[in-house]
């Protein structure tokens, strides 16, 4: 078995922080390593044929997430609280300035925190600044490097790749071939671990 | 606590059929009554402001959709075979005839193994011959009702309701206000039984 959980975000996605606050204590118990792939869902979804109206823009399916997503929050024990704005691209994109620093992990955990563990300004500079500071980064440098057309392209072809590898939404957890998506697919992640235990040993 | 378990269902869902295997045992533990109710899902989805295209739609989805509904059959040990056609509409009001008859649940079951457990023509009239026998009923009779206009009305009139109570999707089950969506949410629906328990028993 691959000994990598490929794990695809967007941190738009409330349903991709409340994955990550479950996902890595599962790595670790399976002892595997997680690589996380930040991707642009909004383009990943329009690439699936997914045209339709975001769950945001209807009011039932809102009203029902927001339950849905407290629910979870506190099954996990974790706080969670809706952005002030949306609007995620720059933050996104920041994950490949932390990438090249290896500083991946340190940087989504906290850019998690910030956004859906505390209900920050997602599209705001303030959040972008906070992150930076946080992974002791020159603050300027990074505000530049989300918006360089650099990031623009590792953005799109993260996501063209994303998009061929079958990833249609967030959170996506990949092993090999097998895929789930959702944080409420992690119970049958684990358990396609626990029946793939008997390889992993050896 | 109410006693009753609202399940808004469409035949053409296979995550209603998924939850419908386990649905009746959770009532049971728990002594209570599901009161199943069929809805137009197309139409509670048009109502509900999801304008997209449906999941069958979307290669990637659906391919991942097909993996997710094995997974879930395997768990459940049941059979889940793709029907060989889709249109669920007949087979949906019929359901009225049934409830008329006070044999809704016999109904039920017998629709969701003809449809989803063996994989049947779902829009066929074969299907509605055979239900009709499996319950006592002039097979004419039954055919006629499907297709008409008191039925429709009724079939509208039930989809607004679900509508205006909130419902979205299939499946939905409902215990007061209280809202879950979807098989994967059954897990949520028992726990919300269980900490309610202390309160039935009184």
């Amino acid at each position: 078995m691959d000994d990598t959980i490929a794990f695809y975000f967007d941190f738009i996605s409330p349903f991709s922080y409340l994955a990550y606050q479950r996902l890595p204590a599962i790595a670790a118990r399976h002892r595997l390593r997680i690589s996380c792939r930040v991707i642009n869902l909004a383009e990943a979804k329009l690439l699936a044929g997914n045209t339709g109206p975001t769950s945001r823009s209807q009011p039932l399916k809102r009203r029902y997430n927001q339950a849905d997503k407290d629910r979870w929050a506190r099954r996990y024990g974790v706080p969670i609280v809706n952005p002030t704005s949306y609007g995620p691209d720059r933050l996104n994109k920041g994950t490949f300035f932390a990438e090249d620093r290896g500083q991946t992990e340190a940087y989504i955990a906290y850019a998690w925190r910030k956004v859906w563990g505390e209900g920050g300004d997602m599209a705001g500079e303030a959040i972008l600044r906070d992150v930076a500071r946080h992974c002791g980064w020159d603050e300027a440098a990074f505000l530049a490097f989300t918006q360089s057309s650099a990031a623009d392209q590792r953005y799109a072809a993260a996501t063209r790749a994303a998009h061929e590898r079958g990833v249609f939404g967030v959170p996506t957890m990949m092993i090999g071939e097998e895929m789930w998506w959702g944080n409420d697919r992690l119970d049958f992640l684990e358990e396609y671990l626990r029946e793939h235990a008997a390889v992993a040993v050896r």
